[in-house]
């Protein structure tokens, strides 16, 4: 199949996903939802770029008149029905007439909330709705391709891990330490180290903490959350490790953690619904009366985004699919003392779980 | 004045103007919009962070349970009244407590169109209108911090200019000299390299040609445009420079569109339009009937975004104010030949343009 073939394909996939769901039109802003469907990737901008597919019609893409050589010359460019806007015109004037004007219309979930109410105010009688789901249906099932991408990022971030336990971390600030992780994440074949959480001492308890200017002490534990991209996918793994001995009441966080996590895992089969994933992690901890200090989901799924559907969230039914990769990730955080977080990239196999992180569990020790 | 004492004054000012406009709140997501009015900025993502901007109240900023921590300790995350959502809990329902049933709305310009469908379908009736003018008017009109930030990063862009004019091109491949530009931007203080394009012989008719893997030759025109962040404020200028002797007509169509440059540069006054500036360098283009060959807007507002209002663009009636700042970029594109694009950023002054580029205009030949 070629790079216009695959894409032309799942243009269509997604049209039918839209008709079966009602949609009447799916409208797509540059996004890696974009990216995904017709390979074109242009930077979210003030202008409107807006791919837009109907049931029984060809897809249209609006572009600004400057972009249109760009967009023409994209892997599906050819098959685009190309409608140029320039600049001074009204561009939700031009897409409307591609919307009907009372029919169901689906926004992708990254369009910028100005284009969406620009292009509502010229279709005041239809009625929006979200998009998300639409292209989630097809993006969270990885073919091939996508798989081993998502491999070699997961085996990269493995490697990244390996290299900075045998950095020192005693004595350094939290930013050096996440400046090292981003380099390393690079030298191991990440084409950009998008995150670089380093979380220390007391700041480990906060799991989306920016790393600053904090030195790293004897017996802190350590948070490291990090991730990059590799041929257009994302890695994404945590480890907590400790710098000599353990703080207080440590161990026995850790080795619960751990348990929540190969729980989480050995939940993942085809058809089981996304929320009981979070469930089997969840209940590990709070059977240990620590239930209200794992503060978040469990996972997320992962792809040409680090965040994307489905959601590893209590009550979510999406039955979990051959292909799907996401995270299990499971964390305790004690406020001013510290926090644990494991994170591994799953991937859904026939039998269970495909583990695309493989770096060791065991508490690590760093100098 | 202290940062948060900042913060919080620009939070009021854009409240007061809100209410001016009758807006009932203003919503505003993760973006530079955020940053800007509070000094918080996490990425912008699935889970709802949400300032509220009410006449008559304080601000609220609903967030995730997982990020209380860093939104608590961000700039003026003292005086937020902070309202965490957890996982699992529906974010539209807990925002909506704060978003009038049946007032007038407005979201920031990048909210995700996700988030704003989650908003509107808990409040069907109000009447949902776009935040980006109220905040618009306030980040475009700098402060002396921040136009010492952009005059910083002007003299970045234009050290990268001299030295990128000392390198070699002919031979080399355009994504090679892309490489060169991003690597200089940030030798000369940049923080980030956000993007260099490199748009050489016939592709430099493309206005935002992406560089790839044409070899450089010679006689070809290059169309360089390229910036990056300093200190949170971005640089943007381009130039187009020529590989030994010119293609056939080149000299003529530079002459005029730097000629058209100097008649935006000179037609800046407080209290002009902004669409006046487009008219004065499109006039000349228009004069030597090349008029439809200058293909875009002469330029656009530049601050904390790269592209932010004000747009120099036809029939825009807002009137330039001191310490406006903003690109002045015409160009002429001839298809299959070569295209020629001159940009400088310039602030208001109080009697005319001042210039935050100051690299040559005069041709480059470059070997």
């Amino acid at each position: 199949m070629t790079a216009s073939e695959r894409f032309v394909e799942r243009m269509h996939r997604a049209t039918s996903e839209a008709a079966t769901r009602g949609i009447d039109a799916l409208l797509v802003a540059p996004s890696p939802d974009l990216a995904y469907l017709c390979g074109y990737g242009p930077m979210p901008l003030e202008r409107l770029t807006l791919l837009v597919l109907r049931p029984g019609s060809d897809p249209v893409m609006v572009v600004p008149e400057l972009e249109r050589p760009l967009a023409a010359a994209s892997p599906a460019g050819s098959t685009l029905d190309l409608v140029p806007w320039s600049d001074g015109a009204d561009p939700y004037a031009a897409a409307a007439g591609f919307v009907p004007a009372e029919g169901v219309v689906a926004a992708s979930d990254r369009m910028w909330a100005s284009h969406l109410l620009g292009l509502q105010a010229e279709r005041p009688a239809a009625r929006f709705t979200p998009g998300g789901p639409v292209i989630a249906r097809l993006r969270s099932v990885k073919d091939e391709d996508e798989l081993a991408a998502l491999r070699r990022a997961g085996r990269a971030a493995d490697e990244t891990f390996r290299q900075i336990c045998q950095l020192p971390f005693q004595g350094r600030r939290e930013e050096e330490v996440a400046a090292d992780l981003a380099r390393l994440l690079v030298e191991n074949g990440h084409h950009t180290a998008d995150f670089t959480i380093v979380a220390s001492g007391p700041n480990s308890a906060s799991p989306h903490h920016e790393p600053g200017g904090r030195t790293i002490l004897p017996r802190d534990a350590v948070v490291l959350d990090f991730g990059g991209e590799l041929a257009g996918y994302f890695s994404d793994t945590s480890r907590t490790v400790v710098v000599g001995e353990p703080p207080e009441g440590f161990a026995e966080t850790y080795d619960l953690v751990r348990e929540a996590q190969d729980a989480g895992v050995q939940a993942v089969r085809p058809g089981v619904p996304a929320g009981e994933v979070d469930r089997a992690a969840r209940s590990v901890i709070e059977a240990a009366g620590q239930g209200d200090r794992f503060i978040h989901r469990t996972g997320h799924g992962i792809g040409l985004e680090v965040h994307e559907p489905p959601y590893l969230v209590a009550g979510d039914e999406t039955p979990l699919e051959v292909g799907t990769t996401f995270s299990v990730e499971p964390g305790i955080y004690l406020e001013g003392r510290f926090g644990v977080r494991i994170e591994d990239i799953v991937a859904v196999g026939p039998d269970g779980a495909d583990r695309l992180n493989r770096s060791t569990r065991e508490l690590q020790t760093v100098s």
